[in-house]
């Protein structure tokens, strides 16, 4: 099968496999405690600065209940877009796992701006009310559009001012940092992110992501978290190796930057079609647009997506780092085709 | 490194990898609506029964603490050994995660005895008590020992009759049906037992793990919980295709035999030691024995172990399926050495 | 002090502090098998009709938290007004000690539609969100409006249509009973309400409110529920008593009476000025209005009050069972003084 | 009805009573902020030291799982005696509502030891193992009987040595401090108890306890998490009166000497009867004896008491701060002759 369904519908990379392979020679430490943690460790302090402290978890619902739980007590709460996917996606897990509030605040691209995280924080002190603690960011977001340096250094600024902290869900933050031409840190620990989820699976690999602590003191006690919610590998040099291969070179930009080009040439296949309007800036690795329906269900089957918004007809395109030039241009003429013959029956 | 630290410490079995090697080419829908998915469930439900309702999860605290989240309301309570690894070894997620209460018992060969559930089943019906639901067991035991089919079926009895479910902590029920000589089923399905946690990882998986709802009306939301409880892999065929490779043909009772001949072969060197002493009987893939302390830590730097009861001097020796007869002469000899020369120093 | 700050800043109706008095003679059985729980369960059943199942609590939050315990399961969620007493007022109590996501609907006057309930319920059976499985509404609102009793009767029906529960939060229930001429089993149980938090404090009490179970099934395990939840009284009687004096005759719809009509003879004041805007519809005991700010700022120190809004300088007065008339007069008067002297200094 | 079953069956002292009707004129503001929390909070700082914040909470339960959660964070766990009650008597709520693991010791007579906690505190770091942080002990113990001062004095030494916090759930801390002779503070500020769940209702009181933070720091955040625990009241002047009745003068310690002074004239009258003996010290308001079956069946229906164990036939006989002399002389009595018949059909 071949999709534009979700990044999560790729394979692994040969690389990742390949170091999975490379690491399963004799005994190592179990939970956590083997040589190949350690590289993945140091890899990611290269990345993300010296004074990173880097979790391997299981899953990306993992890494953001980590770090709402390390980041919050039970009586505070988080701000968020409400297209999140801590709010649309993880079956309540913030909620009746970690027991925080989402505060969620509708945006147009799924971003939240210093203002929407102003207008949030209200009833400070307040007995009755949930306490904002967190502001908690996608990038790449939802929408696939994404935030820049800048944005988020005032992102930051506003919630320290404020009392917060800053947590990026970093799922494809690999593809963030490839569309803006960025280093990791510029978006994160120099931007004044706090604490981050770093996503792997999506970027290439076969199972894994991270918690990254960025600021000091929010890692106490986050080992413990981790077991704690289920969330602690046994043969974790496995996760680990997956890792080393991703960031002691530069796989995780190149799977990025592949799965990007290739929504970046999707969106240009599109806007010559008359029939589809783009609707979300493609910043990362997907392109969001409204299709004529005819046209969405007579290619659906053959090159599968998600529907957004039934309502609208708006779908999301998701390129990953498998994603060829040929899947992109054999689905663009399939859709044009469909497109074409929708309107002459029109 | 080679150890008899923990079965956790060796690495996949090489037809495991080959699957997930094999698993990975194109594009395949994520989070279980995969074809490898549906192998290992049919795979599953050969082994447990075509009732069976297998689900994949991603390690062993997952797979116990959405068993204990399916079976018990938040009311309710869980009896276990003092031993048992959700006691003992899971940081607090069954109260924390689950919200059980659990109810101990103390005892010496970490198995439960009809008549331990019946002293543990009291108050029943009364407010001011948590009401014990659900019986949970090991298979083996933390300490190496197994429940025999009859032994399982008079605890399902008993259970049942005090209207409490029987759960299994599976994660090495191969293990102990390669020591019995049974059958999957004869364990569980046929049995009594409700539901189980079937483990994967330890048995010579990469990572991965199974819960098995075997009562009807059990697996009720168990997807949800799984999503809710941060244990739904996104990639799920890599997972999947473990379980086919371990369950489609026998090489899950080729791991478990390997790992208890060498822990058989283990504690026949033991037993010619007159320094040490056996502790258990040697049922599945472990040997507990009381070590001359000086002897155990000259041999433990080369050949890692777990202590288990540092005031007594009773350490683990956990063989897994990698375990070779060389590994265990090995230890045995350096062990003899170190005991002999502890003797002509003490 | 006099204020309209809160039904929660009144005292105690003579007739409950009687009724505790005289409930204070010799031993009782504690945690509610006393002669008083049985006569509250009655009158309460006499009320709310014969199936209906009373469990008296402590707080209002407590009977709205076993409310959602008793009818969600951990990855269900509720569909309620941004403006509800759940979302806004209970420190995240829902989510944190009840565990469910609350998936809100902005409304102009605190009432949701069965509109609003279709519209949330999406994605139903997938796994990645959280289920809708009961719907809250306020009677009377946080904004003072009452839902009529057709109004319920169609809310029930969609909600029952789309498989969900309807929950009333009732802390002020007499209030709206009152205010539409309307008995209490008209409002819930025979409009097709499933379950209730039945307010007691606001209405004259002392402390104690109460859940009220109407469909078959949901009170299953629901004492379990309230000792777990922290909201069973050791000394029952003396909530059980405070009951009795409310529902054994009509004091509870005498002092909802006395409530309402003083909010609507504010009312009629707050009309005849000009500078003064009512907000909201006053069908309970609450007027809602947009009072000049410094006309506000002079008499709050007197006679306090609520804001609402303090953008708009929208605030809430409360009336409650021992507002009088004279505190009324008074209040406008000032207030009208206020605003005359406000305006001749603009 | 007299009884010797619990002294949650007795009712409220009249002066308890005189000062909630005293409390009841006019508003006072919502939630805490009024003049009478403000007088108990004064008069409990008096008893407990000037640093001592008091927090006025709803019931015994309630008090206890506040501390825990103040106390604890999500991985942390609690050592305690088996007999405890927020082992055996809340349903579960530390571990469902707190979140927290209970670490249990079987005592003799419900009290624990310096070395009891030493043996507890275990694998310390390991991430696989809850982290004991909070000793909890209940003075007087659900067994009758009292920690020394000097006791107490070790116990918060040893747990402070090994960066535990000491609890003392002092439902009965009156009856304590009365048998003992000591001063309120003698038993926990100034022997290093860090926080205190204190009782009222079974000290005479309608409704409510207070949790009191010795330790700096431990109230932080303590009144949303009392808000979120469901425990705070809204009319809470009159709660905060009945405190200002028992601890602006010596109405505790009445009432707690009373209810002593009949538990040792009922041991003495008990002492007397060949056929029964007396299980455990009577140090506060509480006799455990072995009564003869066929005896304890004859008086129970005329002077209900709790069955202890069924087994031995061991029962509680509660005395409550309405205990007359008559009461005690006519029971004891009564069972005199039931033992007396018993025998001579024996």
């Amino acid at each position: 099968m071949r999709s534009f369904a979700s990044d999560n519908y790729a394979g692994a990379h040969p690389e990742v496999l390949a170091a999975i392979a490379d690491a399963n020679r004799g005994h190592a430490v179990a939970y956590g405690a083997d040589p190949w943690t350690e590289r993945a460790s140091r890899a990611l302090r290269e990345h993300f600065g010296s004074s990173a402290e880097p979790l391997l978890v299981l899953n990306g619902t993992g890494a953001n209940v980590i770090c709402l739980r390390c980041a919050c007590r039970p009586w505070e709460a988080v701000i968020c877009a409400e297209s999140a996917h801590v709010n649309v996606d993880e079956c309540g897990a913030p909620e009746s796992i970690a027991g925080v509030k989402l505060l969620t605040v509708p945006t147009r691209d799924g971003k939240l701006t210093p203002a929407d995280v102003r207008a949030r924080v209200t009833r400070v002190g307040d007995e009755h009310a949930a306490q904002p603690r967190l502001v908690s960011i996608s990038q790449s977001t939802e929408l696939g559009t994404c935030y820049t340096p800048d944005e988020i250094r005032l992102l930051a600024g506003t919630a320290h001012e404020l009392g917060l902290l800053l947590h990026v869900d970093g799922s494809r933050l690999a593809n963030a940092a490839a569309g803006l031409g960025c280093e990791l840190a510029e978006l994160t620990a120099d931007a004044g992110v706090d604490l981050l989820s770093l996503g792997g699976t999506k970027n290439g690999m076969l199972i894994g992501e991270a918690v990254v602590f960025l600021a000091a003191g929010l890692a106490d006690g986050a080992r413990h978290i981790r077991k704690q919610s289920l969330q602690l590998a046994s043969k974790a040099r496995f996760i680990a190796a997956q890792f080393c291969a991703m960031y002691e070179g530069d796989l995780w930009r190149r799977c990025a930057k592949q799965a990007n080009a290739m929504a970046a040439r999707l969106a240009g296949h599109l806007r010559r079609l008359d029939a589809v309007a783009i609707t979300q800036p493609v910043q990362a690795n997907a392109v969001f647009a409204v299709l004529p329906r005819a046209a969405a269900d007579a290619v659906r089957a053959t090159w599968p997506f998600y529907d957004w918004d039934p309502q609208t007809g708006e779908v999301r395109l998701m390129c990953s780092w498998d994603t060829t030039s040929d899947d992109v241009d054999c689905f663009a003429a399939a859709l044009a085709d469909a497109c074409a013959h929708a309107e002459s029956r029109g």
